[in-house]
Formats: structure tokens, sequence, C-alpha cells
């Protein structure tokens, strides 16, 4: 079987590399091409020290016709967000298949777009068609999509971690908490003083209270689920290590529910997602490190359920499930180089 | 003036290190002995080595009569819980003031000692008089206390950041949740599997979930200021960092409250209190490190009270308030040395 | 074909777990058996939460001919020195084949042995057959090895770093200096207070300076190659990070060499070996992190020549290079599983 | 006695904030005036949290006059390297004394700052009367000083550590290795990829090899002191931690010396100095942390004297010992301030 030729968009950023090295693994993908916006157009090596002797090829300047003439069928679209639907939507027009690991295409109302990212989304016929890449509540309508926006690392947090108890309708739809916690990486690339090392080593900061724009992102899937609008409150934190995420969520039950009620129920709504853990002690973010394993443990104290949830946000949060999504849309099997 | 002479009981911890180290800056204080349980008696500085030229005298046995004879007026307790009643005791009889670290004074009711603590309380007489040392709430009983149980690290920031709400009645008092985050000195010095570098660098873990002994410390402290029982979901959680405690604390309000409104009432709370600051920007457990100060900053998110509050474990968390409480007790100012 | 039948010898520390989800990822590997010495006998996945759901099989204890019964062909020893001649010399009589990642093989002379780690070797038999498993030097041998003993993480970045000058005389054989710098999985799974977070995280501490185990064995290697003695002067510290090895190596030239002389002669040295990189740009341990590549630069500095050599002291350090050797000695290609 | 007003020049990196809160300790100094060159002139504690409440005033331009009108007697000088000359030289014309903690006064040929600062010195007439702030070594000098060339951080580990061996003539003065590890806030506060926190924390590089300002610095020093040329062969590297540096230095003796002999050496040279500590354990970065301390330890490996110093580089390396050369500029005690 010949293997399936993708491109990379936007090849200098940390999904970018961590997206290399699964691809790397997987036996029915060639990496056929990396673009760049960086003019000088370094090796992929140079730029990724730790590619070095894996990918050596120079990046490339972004050409569709050069890349659908060479055989790609499949982009991953690393860009920022506003880059993106500049870069993919000529090439959806071209009727290549795109899983877009920025925020551009996530959420499906483009007011809601407008008012949290500050400008008004500039796509919206392929806005319509996008699925969110989250292969445990869409998986069907990702196998036949053209166009997935894979989902951010916290809302998946949030999302899985509370789709059960909203779906059976077990807890109140709002005051929900998600108190989440993530590692650096999460930033991105790009130096700001924030990210700087002796500013963030040995520190640890909320930062984006009650306004950051993966809130949306968490409301449009768990109302997606629930079937009627569901609001919570999202507090971001940034811990002083790479890579992970780990949130905390607080609901308030309809009913009384106990610890082993609630462990059934999640282990039967996860039972075909293979890269879903519901287990009984508590999680740690190392426990996934580097793996596409989004791990949930449950709690019941005072009357509230408190439910536990990590993923590394590299590769859950971003790079794992963009192949879990492409494992979907090309019919391999869902965890093919994934482990 | 003569200096007052100290002695610090269990020298060999985290908490004794970090009070010698203030100690060394105070001009009225002596330190007069270090004692240890470990029968090697090491000297102070080969338990400590950056205390190297510094405090380099051999540490001795608990002696109650040789202390006293010496002339020390005043204990720091840095033993483990259990074992500060023992040693502490005999040398409250004799008439000696202490400042206990451990958690053995705090809880002023025996049954919540015995259920959190697993044993019943061996020294009710003097739990009796203990004084709870947080100068924030007790300021005028510390004054004149013989015994002051210095108060735990997380629980400062729980009390501290709820105590304006809870007197003026402005909140819900119970779903009240304290979702806590802390470096790894707050540990102990004991080397233990969950503390050992390469398993809890690079990880965020919760622990004690819904079962923390400092959940009825919280409440009773907050329960006096209220005046009713008060009731917290506290969740702590370990941090990759030294030292530093953030707690996001969410509240229900019994009417809608503005930031403005809350920065005010504040503000006006601790207008006496030198090592409070209420801030508008985010804390960060940065901005404390290595200092006695507890940072809060407030706001309104979805109709909740989310309160944010920052304190060094070590120094304000333990021996910063030790300190803090050893200056009013012997009428000098407040922050003398803490500076 | 039918998978490889292999065990895990102590299954609890950290190699064991490393080498498990490498194995876990070889196409004709089958972990049949993890065996342990705590009495607990917990399943891998207690021990190693990252293994949750992947090996939730309970550990049992050594029973060589319950093994062979059951078609093991292959052992892996991570057991701690010492425990490992005792485990491995029956098995090895049997006819097992065994890699052992701990040190009881490594050095060829007994007296060496004796001097360095304070008892007589137990099993002269066995150390008079075993190979040294370093794939770049005994590549040959390690083919047909019954007993292979996987290198330590220090000597290889010594040995590999030096091999090249020392196997084409270039440099003075006393006086080399190996200033080497480790993440602290390295020392191991045992919690000491010496790897207690609060006491080696935001810490950077030299140890064992001139007194490390690893000297002799580095010397052993380097003296093959030379074919006469080889003296070096080692000295490791330890650095805050998970894992990662950075050796600074520095050697008195017998003549005036240039950088880019030093770059061809490595780079033919090692042409023909996967995991050697040999790079123009410093490197750093990141950029081989999780791998099983070993970088090595070259610079000419005032007369010295200076190497410097990056690993991952689990993956290349110990249990990559242990698969490396596997395939080796079964006949897959080399970095089979290994990328 | 009325306090002395001083100014910090550059108020928005790391040595200027670690240098006010030195100074907010010290008894007879008022900080007067804190420049930036940012035209927003933001209040000290927006650019550093942790001064709020303690220096809230805002920053301000640098204005010569209004410092000297204001009675501005000495001024610290933070701002990079090139801009140093340009601000400091009017300052210095008009009497005001000066403690720079810059680079731009330290190399007393020009020659020499052009080949390694790419430009030529623009203020060759205070160059000339420069003293070099190193208390150890040119204790007297600095007394009487109007410009003290506050030293480096690395450079002080070197010249330290080699000083009683060079001056005695006990060892070779060429092939002196310096392996120097460092925290990264030796780096900078202006963040860059190099020190972006994904990219540098658990990570362990070298940079510069060989070609290091600070290399010419401890050239002079060491010169000074041996009365002849010393060269030294120069390596740093970056550690994952916020600050600290350690040195690893190789000397090669003239005749055999025992470590005690060293031990002897080093104690005598450094008996006044009270913030040398020569110690016989091994030396950790973190012994020394927010101190003043410079640790010494002496080994004696295969014929090689291995010298193993530490200090933390922001106060000892930088802020600390600009303190320190202060209160000998003034008369008071050497350690005020600093314990």
């Amino acid at each position: 079987m010949a293997p399936i030729k993708v491109g990379i968009l936007g090849g200098t950023g940390y999904t970018a590399v961590e997206l290399m090295k699964l691809l790397l693994r997987h036996p029915h993908v060639q990496i056929e091409a990396v673009t760049s916006r960086d003019e000088k157009l370094p090796r992929v090596s140079e730029s990724h020290p730790s590619l070095l002797g894996r990918i050596d090829r120079r990046m490339e300047l972004l050409d569709g016709d050069r890349l659908i003439a060479r055989g790609v069928q499949c982009l991953f679209g690393c860009l920022p967000h506003g880059a993106s639907i500049t870069s993919l939507a000529p090439l959806l027009d071209r009727g290549v298949r795109i899983i877009d690991l920025s925020a551009d295409y996530r959420l499906r109302d483009p007011n809601t777009y407008a008012r949290w990212y500050g400008e008004s989304h500039g796509d919206l016929a392929h806005l319509a068609q996008a699925v969110y890449g989250l292969p445990e509540i869409y998986g069907d309508e990702i196998i036949t999509a053209q166009l997935v926006a894979n989902p951010g690392c916290y809302p998946q947090t949030g999302i899985l971690g509370l789709a059960p108890l909203i779906e059976g309708n077990y807890i109140e739809r709002t005051g929900i908490i998600i108190d989440s916690k993530s590692g650096v990486s999460g930033a991105g690339r790009t130096p700001k003083l924030t990210t700087h090392y002796p500013e963030c080593n040995e520190n640890f900061a909320a930062y984006n209270v009650g306004a950051h724009r993966h809130t949306p992102e968490i409301e449009q899937t768990l109302g997606d689920v629930a079937g009627e609008p569901v609001e919570v409150i999202f507090t971001p934190h940034l811990v002083p290590m790479d890579r992970g995420i780990f949130s905390t969520i607080y609901a308030t039950p309809r009913r009384a529910m106990t610890e082993h009620e609630l462990l059934d129920l999640y282990r039967t709504y996860y039972a075909d997602d293979p890269f879903i853990r519901v287990r009984e002690s508590l999680p740690a973010t190392k426990d996934v490190s580097h793996t596409n394993y989004l791990d949930i443990a449950l709690r019941v104290v005072k009357g509230k359920i408190i439910i536990l949830v990590t993923l590394d946000n590299m590769i859950r949060g971003a790079s794992g499930v963009a192949v879990q999504n492409f494992n979907r849309m090309y019919g391999f099997p869902e965890a093919l180089a994934l482990n």
C-alpha cells in the first residue's frame, strides 16, 4: 500500500515538531512537505535539532499547486489562528483534506468567534462544514470530514470530563467550575516575558481568569451533548513544567451520587474509546506524559462531584489527537502510531 | 537591651532552617539551643550546609531544665505532630512560652483532632489555652499567649482569603471551594516516593482530595469569624516547585457584588496588616517567594466570586508567621526581621 | 513469525518501566513475565500508573523453571548490582540469554570489581563470557553473546566521545577530563535525601568526585580501543532535571588538529551507526530526550580538544541500548522499536 | 546619621530588583530614584510585583542634574553594556560615585574590550581609573574608588577559586580548565528563544564554548595576581534552574599537593573574608542560594587539583557584591545588609 503523502503547514512551532515525531512512526504516512512563513526557510532539523538525521529537508513556502502536484492528500495546519483561515481556505477549495490544529474553525457561530478572537471570521463557507475533531464525541462525522477543527487542549479536559454527567442530565448546567493547570509549552514557542524561564520557573500563577478563549469551545460542545446551553467558569493557571494539563472540575449533582455509580457511568460511556482511562486512583500529569491518553478520576465530597482529568497538552491536547483524527479519516486503526 | 534567648526544638527540618535564617537577622534574638531527636547530634551546619559559618554549634538533646537554666525564654517547636504534645507539655508547665509550628494545638475540639489525626489528644489542659497564631485574626490574644499554635500553610490562604466575605455575611457558608496548589517543601524533609525528584518533577497531581487535615483548621477559624459553622471543600495539589501556595477560591455571593466593591472591602479589612497585600493584578507565587507577604486578588465571573491567594509556605506559611507571632508576644514591631 | 517471549527481572524501577514502554512498541516481542522481589507483587500498572490499561498483569516472584516452561527465551535484568549475580547465574546455566542492565558483569577483572563495589564477584564463570553491550564498539560479539552486560549511562558518553581519538592515537592517554552532568533519574527510584525534590530542585552539585564507579568502566573499554591503559578523571554532577547526560570532555592532542579534521574523523568512524549523530552545532540534552541518539560535537580551544556528548540516560543510557542489543542478538534491524 | 541617598540606573532588570531588595534592608541607605529607559516609566512594583507595597514610586528618566540636586551621592548602574558608558561618563565627570554592574569598565585594556565586545570603548578616561570590584582581591582600592566595575558572575568563581594557587605559583599557568554551569537568570530578563521556558527547562546545554566574554575578565585578574599572563579555557553551560553558578576547575600542580595542604592554603588566604567559605564537603549551589557567600572545596584526583566553587549569580555574582563594595566605599561593615 502506497503511503499517504501529507504536508505540515507552519513547521517551526511545538505542535509541528510533536506531530512530525508521531508521523515518523506511522507506517502509512510520508511527510512530503513542511512549510514555513519564515523567509529563511531553515532545514527542519535546524529549527528542531531533535530531528537531526531524521528530517533534514528544507522547509518551503506554502504553494498549494505544487503540493497537490506532488500528491499531497492531507494537510496538518499548525499555523497561528487568523493565519489559518487565510492559508487553508484556498486549499480546501481544491479538495485537500485538512486537520487544522489552530482555533480558527472550532467555534461554529461566527459571532462567538468575533467576540472572543476580536476579528470577524473570514471563511464562513468552510466554517459551516468543519467538524470539531474530538473523536470520543464526534467520531462518526470525523470519518468523512474534509476539514477537521482539531480541539483545544484545555477544552478536551472539560468536555470529556463532564460529557457523561451532562448527557445523562445528572448535574446542574450552570455554576460548573473548571479549575485548570497547564504546563508552559501550551503557550507556544514565541518568547514572551511570561514564558521567560526565570519568570515562570518556580512560579505558579493564574491568567485570563474568566476570559480565556477556550471557554466558548467547552460550552459549545457541552451544549451539543446537553441539547441546551451549558455554562462553565473556567480558570486557567500556568505550572512550571513543560507539558501536561490537570483540570479539577466541580459540579453540583441533581441527586446524590456515589463514587461507585460515577465510575460505572464513565466506564460505560467510554467503553469503546481506547485513549480514555477512567481510573480509581487520583491522576497525575506524568502518568499521561508523552502519550495520547486522557485520564479521569471521580470523587464525591460534601455533595459536590469532583472530576479530575489529565492529558499531555502536546500529544493528546494537539498533535496526538490530530493523528487519531487522521486515522479515523483514512480508515486506520484509531491508535496506530500512538502507542 | 539583652537579647531574648530562644531555642529551636527539632532542628533538622525545613521549618527549622528557615526559622533560623530569619532569627539570625533579628536584632533582639539569640539562638541559644537547637535540639534534635537524632542521636548523632550533628552540627547545625552539617544538617543544613547553607548555615556553614553561621550556626556551626552541635544540636543537643531536649533537656528542659538545662534550657531554662541557660535563660531560654521562648521555644519554637519544629517537631512533627504527635511528638509536639509529648515534648511541649512539660515545658509549658514550667512557664516557657512556646510557638508550636506543628498541628498539635491548632484544633480546639479534641474530638476533631482525634478524628483527623487518628489518635486522641494527650494534653487537653494546654490545648484549652492555646491561641491559634494567625495575627490578622487573633492578633490581641497572641500578645499575651503562653502557647501559640502557629497556623498551617494552606489554612492561612483559605481563612484570610475568605474572612472579609464571611465576617460581613456576603457569601453562602456551604459549598465554598478552595482549590489549592503547593510547592513540594510543604511535604517536609523526609524522603518519600511521592516527593522523590523524578516522581514529582514535571508532574502535577492532586492528593488527599476531600480528606486533607487542614480542612477542619480552615473551618474552625472561619466558623469563629462567622459565628456559625462554615463548610469548605478543600482540594490540595502538588506543584513541581520548591515553595509557594496558590489557592483559587470560589464562593457564591448572597447578592451581586462588583470587583470594585470587593477591593474596597478587603483593603479596609486589612488596612492595618503590613503583610496582607490586596492587589489588582493577578497574583503569582513568585511575587511572595521568600517573603512573609500574603497576596490577595478578587474577580467576579458569571456570578461567582473568585479569590486568588498566594503565600510562601516556608516563610508566611510557617517560619515567618512564627516570627511575626514572636514579635507580637514580645512587643517588637510586627515586621521586625521579616523584610 | 511467533513473537519472542521475554521477561523483565525487577519490574519496579525506572529502567524497567522505560524498557516495557519500548518493548510494547516492538512488533516481535511479547512481555511474558515481570518479576519483583516485593512480596506484595503489585500489578505492573499499580507500580507504574503510566502503564494503566497497557500492562495490568501482576508481577511475579522469579521462578526460572516456570519462565522457561512458558517459553521465555530472553531476560532483561533490571535488578540492583549484587542482586543480579545471585539471580542471573542459575538462569544463565540453563541457557537463557540475558541482557543485564546492572553493573555486575561489566568489569572484566574481578579485582577491579571488588575494589570499586566493595565485595568480591560471585560468578567468575559467567563474568568471563559476558560481552560489554556497547554496540558501536563490540557490535559483532553482541550478536552471539549469551550474556550482555548493558553499559552504564555515563560511560557511553566518555567511551564514544573519545573512541575515535583514542583509536587513532591522536591524544594523550592520561589527564583526560570527563566533566559529566546528569539528570536525577540516573540515581534510581529509591527515595533518598539527595534526590528528595526540595533538596535537588534548583540545585546543582558535584558528587563522588574522582570516586565514581563508572570510572573503571570507561577506562576498561578505552583501554580495549587503545590497546594500552587509558586514564580518565571523571567528575559527575547532578542537574535538576529528570533525564539527560551531558559530558564535556577535555583532551590534549598529540599534534594540532582542526575542528574540520575532527568532524571528518568522527563522521567516518560512526558512519554505520544509526544512533550516533556527529553534529556541528553545540548539543543539548533536550535534543536527545526520550530517544536512543547519542550526539557529539567537537571544538578546539587554546590547543585542547573539547568533545561535547549528550544522551538520554534512561533510553540510550539504559533501556534503549538494551533493546538495540536485543535487536542485534535476535537479528532484527538495529533501530527496530527505537524511533 | 542621615541615610546615603542612592539611585538605581536601569530599574527593570534582574540585577536591579535584587539590588533594591538588599538596599531596602540596609539601615543607612535611602533609594532616592530608580531610572528607566522605557518611556512608559512604570511604577517599580508594576515592573517587579514582588516589590508591591515596598517600592511603588514611578521610575524616572535619567537626569543627572536632578539626581545631584536631590542629594544622590552614589549610583548603581544596572544598564546593559554599551549603554553604561554613555550614561555613566557625564555623571562621573560631576563627581558622583558609581558602582557599575555592567561589563563596560571591567577590562582595563581597551583593545581587549574592543575585541570581545565588538566596538571600541568610548570612555578611556574613566576606564583608566575604574577599580575592578572584587573585594577579596582589590579591597583597598575599592575603599577610595569613584568608579567600581562590579565583577561578572562567572569570573568571580574562576578568580577566587584559583587566586591562592596562582599567587603562590603552585600550578601551571596555561591549560587551566574552568567548566562552569549557570542558572538561567544570568542571561538577563529579555525574552529569547534560548531562555524560553519550554526550550531550556529539562535541558542542559553548553554555549559560547571558548568564546565567552568573561574569559578575558578572568585572565586579567589572575594575571594581576600572578604578575604574568594566565590562560584559561572557559566553558559555560546553562542549567535549568533560576540561580546559581557552579564551576569545576581543573589545574595541574607544579608539585604534588594534598587536599589537606590545599585546605590550609585557602583558609589562610581567605581568613579575613567573611563571604568566602572554604569547606570540606562538596558544595552545591543551593547552599549559597539567595546569599552573598562563595563556597570553595578542593580535591586532588590522579595528580590534578579540582577546585569546586559555587555562588548565587544574582547576589554574590552581581547585586550582593555591589552592596559589599558599597559598604567598603562608605565605611560600613562589609557584611551590612547581606545576612
